[in-house]
């Protein structure tokens, strides 16, 4: 009894950011799986499929968002619930790796949480991973299995290109270690110069920044200041200030993951930023819209990636060869 | 190079519930292992130990209480920052397993939570599970190691024994599924008679019941309405209304797990049962306290499993045999 | 060196019940393949494909029936040759899960040992369980992968509302916790009402029951008891007795899993129930056939479970999403 | 709170060869740990231990007799309620370790049923693994962890050596490929000669010989005949009757595994041999026992290695490096 | 969206033996997968693949010859690069499997050698192994997963038989051990008659042999002398000069695994042997080409097996049921 | 049958740089373990241990230099033996961890090879692994089990604050990448001014560098330039070039792993470098010392690691609470 075999794409959403996993599905072609989710009384969640989903090459999609644990654990059922109704392969999409900062122990007794989620997908059922904008690159061999990794890089760069390109740039990295990153966005602006900031963290809070010096020559200069996130804003609006102080013609923001914890919105509004441009890894609510501000869409970038993924296509070529 | 091995035991506690980690620390002629625990400000959790925990025998004590994904998500982290610490043995005290009720999949593309559960403990690094009043007995097959299942029924009817054994008692189960249950409770309190509430469930919500209906004679008895949790109290307060209805001379709710959801508090105060009796295996705010209400401490109970456990003595023996 | 992908079923028997897998294979409109399966001397068993499987998408069908031990280690041992023999994916279907009652520990230091049978399948190579009727819907949870669960509800109701329907029937639960069971077959049989035997089992030998009672009204009707196995009789028979005691108008039992251990039959024969319909997931041999005794095939559903999982259909709709 | 670890050796048995068990426990001055095990009426097992085990260092004997399945399976089932009530080490003690024949593809599609064996134990919790004379050293790989691994040789040359070491002797290996095990008898006896069966095995039935012929000079001594088991005794009858039709004196026959599948009795009770020697690793029950068979305990060495392993000894030590 | 599913071989070298996969992979008509590697200052590996090899089935061909760690390594780093580059299946093909010779514990605290590269190339991402004339038939269970054992015995007897088979012939096992393989020979060869060397191993150095002596007639007749390899040659050599000195006519040695560690190409060339037929399982640099020296190439039994793996045809077949 | 357990401390040493095994052992009191190991003639490697390690906490000791294959595979086989040998607790001291600098993927279609590290020792057995100086922090993550990561920063710094501590320093990072190390150098020596160099790698070949620049001010002070490896020494001899040609007093080079890959100690000798201080994770041949090459030994930080380990200390306290 021979048949061909046929697979079969199917798009999954959590309920942490269901606009871009619609976009992303729009853009396949495709409609989400319709999914009953809700919370128990006791905030437990419940999660189900209402379509067969067996055999089919999921890809579930979840932003690792604020209240975390609660969308990280609905991911993880998700999964769960896909194993055992028989998807054939299960991509977990992550557009954010939650936890991503906790990667290494900074000091004795800490846990290796970033390790713990990949552990914990693949535990669930995870076959794989598509993420963006990895906080260090070694979170691939976190997981055992592959990971796609993504960059919002031509994304943000072919933005601020179209719209500043006229104008004299620079690229300014917010912390030596980044630097390499910012090589890339030089080389992409048309090989402009390079800066960075100089800064020392606090070893207990390490999302927190205590000093900053501008190395490299940004006077006159529109000045890229590019991160990998924003999460209390502290460190990238400082940073911008001492860019200015230092005779900057103007500050762009450029962030890939937009955590915009408080009091970011408040920094990143009255700084000396002329705008900061986001993608929508992260659902930013309304209320957290403000003038400067400019979403770019993920979505054309992961569809394409799981297009890829589908149909055995290269994901690397997304990237020349970086990925 | 020779030494004779010592063992250390040590109580570590997440932040869901203190002051029962603090009591079973106490009772254990100990104290809690100082430890740094908070939130960054994208509510990823951060955990570290201020003490050396190399080669102890870890005893992590957490409550799976709202907000449940937050708890689970810091208890998983606790253990895995242990295992990295070289912790020699992690034990994971689950008071109430959290998910417990996801236990199998009542219709196709649900997930079977509770299992992830235990492999997530497993995956992280727990080497055993102490938990109390499973939903199920069968969760037990769900941890690959040992899972000592503790019984609060000796604490619970030693009380009601003492205040109401010289009036005519019965016991009445909520559910006819947990008969098994009620028989021990008839048998505990002297062989007193037995009745049942039988119910309907609605397939998609599984904790909402829609009927009730008294099987047994409970006509001028106290009645003991004992289940394993009240959540949002609908359920066993339905139950008291029934009985009261057939006759019974007055209600009491005995219940190991006080999960106590909204409006659960409201329904019990102004129920027809004379006294709730719970243990605190949940943490109950001052905010949820009413007169009728009395917390028994369960922290004795597992206090002794730990020490039973650390010096290889037996926990089955605690309960004559069953567990 | 492009290729489209094939896939091919194919359906494997152990020698307990070849007959039933013989049906199955013959439904799905292929045959068995060859297989050489016989003890050596010291009744180690040997197993041997004589037809290529490789690539094969392989349904490995084994009763567990007594010698229960004998047949399922030959099944594990069928499911290591496929695994060697490159077999693409391996299904075990068991249409009784062997050891399925001893799915959680009544005492302490008892085994689980329906997890074992779960992780022994597991570790021999098997992708996935097709089982029907599952002592406890907590089995599922058993295995770490996707477990098909079918219910012979359906197949047993249809026939008895066939056959009895024009006259008023109820329907019995042979125990309290299976309420829930009965309540669909009290829907399927057109809403009738409900009953069940309230009963205590000795915690030492827990397939023998103590004690019967009926509760709820049974009077004059015909009143189908219903149960998941009947084993040596002893639990169904009393309850068959207690019910007309009760002045039922006739008792029909069904069962799906016909053990029929000594002394089954004789009690069963001498019983005062009308019919006794079961089906096959266990063979029945000739010299256990008596006239009261009507056997339905389960074949059919187990032929359209495997086609529904070898084509990507859906299992879950063959029961109107309850699997 | 610190405590000094001790640990506590307790022995199992199951039920397939408890003499043997025993004496291997009065051996080490303990009594076997009380295990209720008995068969359900469809053949199911049921066991549980009598006594607490938490914490211990457990050693759990089980002889692979026939019928062999049953006991494996009780096996597996002893060693996962051990791992379940908190054994803080399993050793599995198979002094004959069941399906060690079935250790490669003989042809392709057959099963490595020898592997399989060593995975199931893993899997059930086993953390070592004590046997006898494997019947190839490869075994020892097929387990994920440490093999002890035992030789009957000292006990059974010493036997001889001391009966007949006034008469001049030689050793016949059954089998070309077991001459390495012969040299180690020839050298053990005082470097007396060495002589072999060359034979054909039929590839369907391995266990069973089809040809004969004495290679190297047995004239007019008494032959050692030394075989790893005895299964039904073609092999080895044929082989003894080889030795006397080319001039030999006579011959002892001498295995460490005596299986005796009928007609093994007749076979050997008829034989030219004038004595063969066994040791006690499988039961041999009345009915098989004969006058010129010499049963030798194992119980000795298996007592010895078990104090070994407990004690941190050496287990090579009792074998000169062999182990 | 669904899609028609593809499968695509693509062929893998490593740099120990080029030449051999590039006959493979044309004769399967296709071009090994352009892979940069190469060593870092300190001796590390790198690899890295020019082209997509996103869901293809992958072969990756390494010989493991000197300095097998080298290559060992590097191999497992292919399929590492493999696995995380998201190809589908992973099948390692080792024309010769490096450390099979360490496939058991000679004495106390060895390794099981040939077991860890099993264990580490199933860690690594491999899904299957291929290789060819295995030390021990035991190695496929080693591995948890299939194993293709291909055996060069057809490709070796068939040269000779065309060669010599017109000439009265013998098979000689150098090893006692071995003479079920020289038995195929011989009857491949048309029933020839068969001898075999006695030999002792230095238990110290198992590559090394001591003594020898034939058993069985080769007086007169053409010996083929056949061993799975041949290292430093002293055993075979020493085995051929006692075949010559028993009065045969001539030998020809047979060999799948030419290692030829020094001194082998000395004493083969020296030997009395009159023919060295090999197979390029391994590499023979021209260094150690000699005129007596035949080398029959593997590479279209290994494309013949691949073939039938990725088309899901019988490797079993090519053998006549013995692989 | 109860004992007190004891723990027995065995250093064991690969072949790779026992001089630095030896003086650890020297340092905790004890002696290497006899081992044998030597190759055999086709480079595999063999390798036993002469005394019993049956329940011994084991600490095995081998530097990852050149040819590092060979070492690495060494190591695996050491802990594979011990694992089968009965050693109760494992763990990898590995000074430098090989393919640290594979620690990510920089193209795709790259190995991780520092994971493949991790899992393979994972596989073979280890429980644990101490390392120094990890090429990045996250290489912790990537053991699934305790790392403790001893840091060369006290050693080095106090060496080089005694002897040039009078005068002016600076301390300068390599690589901007890594100037946290550099901040805690530079706190160590006296809260000194800090610069970096910033360079630009070819993605190709990682380990070679195109371009310096100085960043921060090192005129007339003694410039401390650390880094944690030097391989061919192209970078940091540039590196030390550029310090000196911004007017820098002079240059001290300081780092944890020597590889020194030709040329580096060409470059070293003849770089303005006034001294080169290392430590001796990686073995040093006579032939490449040098007059300014000091080398300072990482024993004592060894031995003091592998105490607390085995007595159950602290590591963390070993570093202030940074590891």
């Amino acid at each position: 009894m021979k048949r061909t075999t046929e697979k079969n794409l199917m798009v999954f959403s959590g309920r942490a950011h269901p606009v871009l996993a619609e976009e992303v599905a729009d853009l396949l072609g495709t409609q989400l799986v319709p999914t009953s989710a809700y919370d128990f009384a006791n905030s437990e969640i419940y999660v189900r499929y209402e379509e067969s989903v067996r055999g089919c090459d999921a890809f579930v999609i979840q932003s690792h968002t604020a209240p975390i644990n609660q969308w990280i654990m609905e991911h993880l059922i998700m999964v769960d619930a896909l194993k055992r109704a028989s998807a054939k392969r299960i991509t977990v999409v992550m557009p954010f790796w939650g936890y991503s900062r906790q990667d290494k122990k900074h000091r004795g007794r800490e846990p290796i949480s970033a390790r713990l989620v990949a552990d914990m997908f693949k535990i669930a059922g995870a076959d794989r991973i598509i993420s963006v904008d990895l906080h260090a690159d070694q979170l691939q061999g976190y997981f055992d299995g592959p990971v796609d990794h993504l960059m919002a890089l031509p994304l943000l760069s072919d933005y601020i290109k179209d719209k500043y390109g006229s104008q004299p740039l620079a690229v300014v990295s917010p912390d030596a270690g980044r630097i390499k990153v910012a090589e890339r966005w030089a080389a992409r602006l048309g090989n402009v110069p390079l800066a960075f900031i100089h800064k020392t963290r606090d070893i207990n809070r390490p999302n927190e920044t205590v000093a900053n010096r501008v190395v490299g020559d940004v006077k006159d200069r529109i000045c890229v200041l590019s991160d990998d996130m924003i999460d209390t804003g502290g460190t990238i609006v400082k940073a911008a200030e001492a860019i200015m102080n230092d005779g900057a013609a103007g500050v762009i923001i450029a962030a890939t993951h937009a955590i915009l914890s408080d009091p970011a919105v408040d920094r990143l509004k009255n700084s000396s930023a002329v705008e900061v441009v986001i993608t929508n890894t992260l659902p930013v609510p309304d209320e957290k819209q403000f003038d400067k501000l400019t979403t770019l869409s993920i979505a054309p970038m992961l569809a394409r990636a799981i297009r890829e993924v589908f149909e055995d296509g290269s994901v690397t070529s997304m990237f020349d060869g970086h990925a």
